[in-house]
């Protein structure tokens, strides 16, 4: 398959580039039926927007999208939706010293090597722009998701670098999320976090940090062993992030340091339903949800772009001097948590919509 | 897609169960003209085997690979790959017991609430037994892989509990590795977690910890953005490994401590070749090979198989008591690591497959 | 993909050749539950066994099928179902004057220049022996739509050369299909039928002809344009067995020589049931079933197996003259009837789940 | 899968209805490097659109096509080619009797019974308008393969009701297709076949009829056997096409009429070059090209749409007249020679990069 494209039954295809003429996504696989206008996804991409607080870039952009297709009277018809997002901000500025070498730790040498073209405005096709596109199609995930299972998706930030978040994901209020420019559910640490920040962003450094996220009113049984276990798509969903590093669902690599006798979550009755007294599993046994809420979580890199001087090499190999310059967002993680959310969401919708072929025949 | 195959271009489709006749596994798309046998396959099933050493479980199977299809005279033919591994031991224990309970951390539970049936006997299906098939298939890809661009890939035991490894992953010495039991690259570490792992299976407990897995010799190129990144790819095959709870490549969660400044990977011009000083891209940028090698890690929990009293509850849903008992790997470690490799290898070699499709054509 | 796997929810992965060990195929995607042994299959098998008649090929191979994983206690496990079918004569013959050059109208040439490589016993991968598999694999499907939908699967032969049926597909009796060696439900017709065939035998030349197959039964609702509709995935399914030429759905070529006027198919209320008076259709609208008979029709050429002298050229590329010998089918028409219907049942049954996973959701 | 999207390497995924905004198609699988604007595709949009000449649609739509990403300075990325063709005809009429019943022979109902909802403006998804998504993407691959193998995609119209082209496939002379408005290359023929078409305009009735295409410089090897044989992705992407009842390659259903002796292409040495005497085989023996020119047909039934009184059913399901209106084309014919030739070039180019991941590797 081309990799432009991402689920089986709940299929989504982006294409756009940072300062080209704008992010598009095509949704195949959307059940008919289901209400839906821009006004559905449009909050959603307005908390991954530039340029929506003083600790992100300053690139602005309304981000609006548009539906294409799909729809008839506010409805889905069954068809492909097909949404845009326009770009404000096309190929303004003078690239002609980034189209001679390669920034470090960005995509421009591998784009090199692996196509032998690259557009370098924003770096094209490589920026985190096109996450637009994820979010987009995720808000429609997520709608099916909740009208269909009542299923919520609750991200948030759990780290900047060495700010850490210790509450339990079950003790998680999701209405503090939003409550402050970090997303990070705990006021006081958010504050500092926001500091933290704006210190790298004046010293035109970058900070990196953890997204944690729970998918609570998952029934069990979703997830298809043995490859397309559901930890697995998620695990796939949140490595084609931009600036993600890693993946842990549950206890992850601290439940490395555990023993099986403590680690195992016993199940129990809890007035008809079956549940576990511990979730290290995170929601997942085999691949298959079993009903707990899923929680994992995803590392981000400091953003490579930082305002410095930095060595690095030109495209015909020479070491040289690159100054970045310019707008850069100094820590991807407020914006970061609408796009894990979101990607979740396409993973789930997708399973849940496979799940449904099966069940129950015989 | 049914969940049962994995790849594109470089295709394995999986079957078999536990206690059933096999495991096998079909590989689709090995190129043709590929000098191959039983041979090339075995060493690496040997390594996964059970049996193998005091401190894996005592089951016993010679996991003799057979080659069922796609080669003539010695030679891959360019059309399907069918390797069968006949289970030597099939259903003989009764199993009553554990057809009415749900055994913790195990997925009985959701093998029932997703099918309504279940293969009992030693987890049917759910068990890490059909790994035996990514061994088997992951051989091709190896072969493939390092008779066309001289790939090495290289996986070790880098912790167990909190015994870790702490050696750059380029002072690592590829032949140390399988000089002990446990497979960590350094003898009297690894003297300290065949003893502890020794320590768990008298107690009945069980460890759980991280494998280190290395691709060296990956040109660069190699990766298929925006959902089909490499690191992407290979996240979502490590997450389909039994017992897996986390993946991370490069500098993972840890760099999320650092600044920008200080992670970013430098290119500098080693002799007409472009390097990075540091690796903390883990040899992908942007979801493409850099050339350097690809590093990454694999979080295993501890085996959910303990010989200790366990509450759960039954079919029913009732509170019950479970007693484990009889044959069980105290730690699934030393045996992960040629899972790791061969998951590592598929991934790769359909990634190769796609690069040469599309590369330098105009 | 690799181009050895059909379907997306209900697929199969054939592998295998003609004088190799076996013919196998792995089935993903049945649903758990259905009573499945292998009694269920092999009645399908015993209809495209050689050697069954005096009018089809005399190599003696009894296909048996062994099911080697995916079921429980005489039910399906909602896991992969491995099918083996033992080849009895593997390479006995000397093939060495035929590995020399390439059979007109065989793939041996085609093969050859694909893979550099080429098994040349039977035609190796390219031999209609492989299409035990696609039998095997279609009883499994036809047992899932006749339980969950009652679809029947009605196939018979329309024509052997210029011997051709004229009787409208309603006015099918399906009881008087295997009352005779060639499966044309017309007893005197099919007797001219048999006379012909073995005449062409005799003369050592072989007969083409054509393969109607019905599907009754089917709801309205399944196939999913605009490019997997119900027809295209027929007559992909179609087009790859071997010897094939044409497809044609409802009324086909002949419908292009009618107006519209004519050639549209009225709806009319039967009694609380929408049907149509015609089904020129053939059972499908804009790639959607509409609840009439899906009817289409298969063109097979002659055989290119034929028992004289031929000119063609050798691996060297030089003209030689080729002696053909042996066993041989006359005609392959009596043995594609089952082929037919199998492929149809993997397409439909694909479809029917599908349909599932989207259908009366919001 | 989602239905929408054709292809494996090279994939299209087309979205958009008839009375929408517009028709887009995403292109994923372009190699980079390929000179393309829009000036490479409209030629070909053209040549469908309606409203060129008196024997098809009165509806006046320009078929502009944007691109929307995937260049940068008139050359291919290797990223997402995005096209989009604005609808100018948008819902402007009163289409609530359409709404309340089911056309003949048309998809409405299929649609009503699959989705529950419907798109009810000149047919929505199910209109062949959707068909310049398939035109546009096509011309696309077309450039590839025109670029790297010098292949020619030769489209016409072979027959109209029953007026035949009798001449042999290699002796049509390209040039004669477009001097006629039915793109038939013959022009006493073609005059004749415009006058039926025109008669059956103006009696409100429509008329069907062959297309058949050639494709010229295909070199041996592509098609990947046993499934996605080239044969069998061409007779799908056929049967795909709006308003298509048949497909039929090299000698096709009349060769059903011949024997083995007659039937068989006879290879030759031409001058160092393995050719056949005849092409029955069209051009693929056992799903892979064998150099020879591709040869096949796909027969298109009388357009549904007639002015005429016709009976029908509502979604009441009870009997009402309907009465045929506005405009409509006649034959479908002249505007489905372009479609034909773009769904072969999108087979054929993702054939061609699957050839290139294999080949020649060992």
């Amino acid at each position: 398959m081309a990799g432009d494209s991402l689920g089986t039954l709940f299929r989504v295809t982006n294409y756009g580039e940072s300062h080209g003429k704008g992010i598009g996504v095509v949704v195949e696989g959307c059940p008919a039926g289901l209400a839906l206008s821009e006004e559905d996804i449009q909050p959603y991409l307005d908390k991954r927007r530039p340029g929506q607080s003083s600790i992100t870039t300053r690139r602005d952009e309304a981000d609006s999208v548009e539906i294409l297709s799909g729809t008839i009277d506010g409805k889905t018809t069954g068809t492909p939706i097909s949404l845009f997002i326009r770009n404000k901000d096309q190929r303004s500025k003078d690239y002609s010293e980034m189209a001679q070498l390669f920034r470090p730790s960005h995509a421009d040498y591998t784009y090199h090597k692996k196509y032998g073209i690259r557009d370098v405005a924003g770096g094209g096709r490589s920026s985190a722009r096109i996450t637009a596109g994820h979010v987009a199609a995720g808000a429609i995930a997520r709608k099916v998701l909740h009208q269909a299972l009542g299923v919520d998706i609750i991200g948030y930030v759990k780290s900047i670098q060495d700010l850490e978040l210790t509450t339990e994901p079950e003790d998680i209020n999701p209405e503090l999320i939003e409550t402050n420019l970090v997303r990070c559910p705990n006021e006081s640490l958010a504050d500092k976090m926001v500091t933290k920040i704006e210190k790298a962003r004046k010293s035109g450094d970058s900070l990196g940090g953890i997204v944690e996220c729970q998918l609570r009113g998952v029934p069990a049984g979703l997830g298809e062993p043995v490859f397309d276990k559901l930890e697995a798509d998620l695990a796939k969903a949140m490595l084609a992030i931009n600036a993600s590093k890693g993946f842990e669902i549950g206890s992850g690599f601290a439940g490395t340091l555990e023993q099986g006798s403590t680690h195992n979550d016993i199940f129990f009755d809890d007035d008809g339903v079956v549940r576990t007294r511990s979730n290290n599993s995170g929601g997942v046994l085999g691949g298959i949800s079993n009903g707990m809420p899923i929680v994992f979580r995803v590392a981000f890199k400091p953003t490579p772009t930082i305002i410095r001087e930095q060595e690095t090499v030109n495209k015909e190999g020479r070491d040289v001097v690159f100054h970045g310059r310019g707008r850069h967002d100094p820590c991807v993680l407020p914006r970061a948590v609408p796009i894990v959310e979101a990607m979740s969401a396409l993973v789930l919708c997708d399973h849940f919509l496979r799940f449904r072929a099966y069940k129950e025949l015989f």
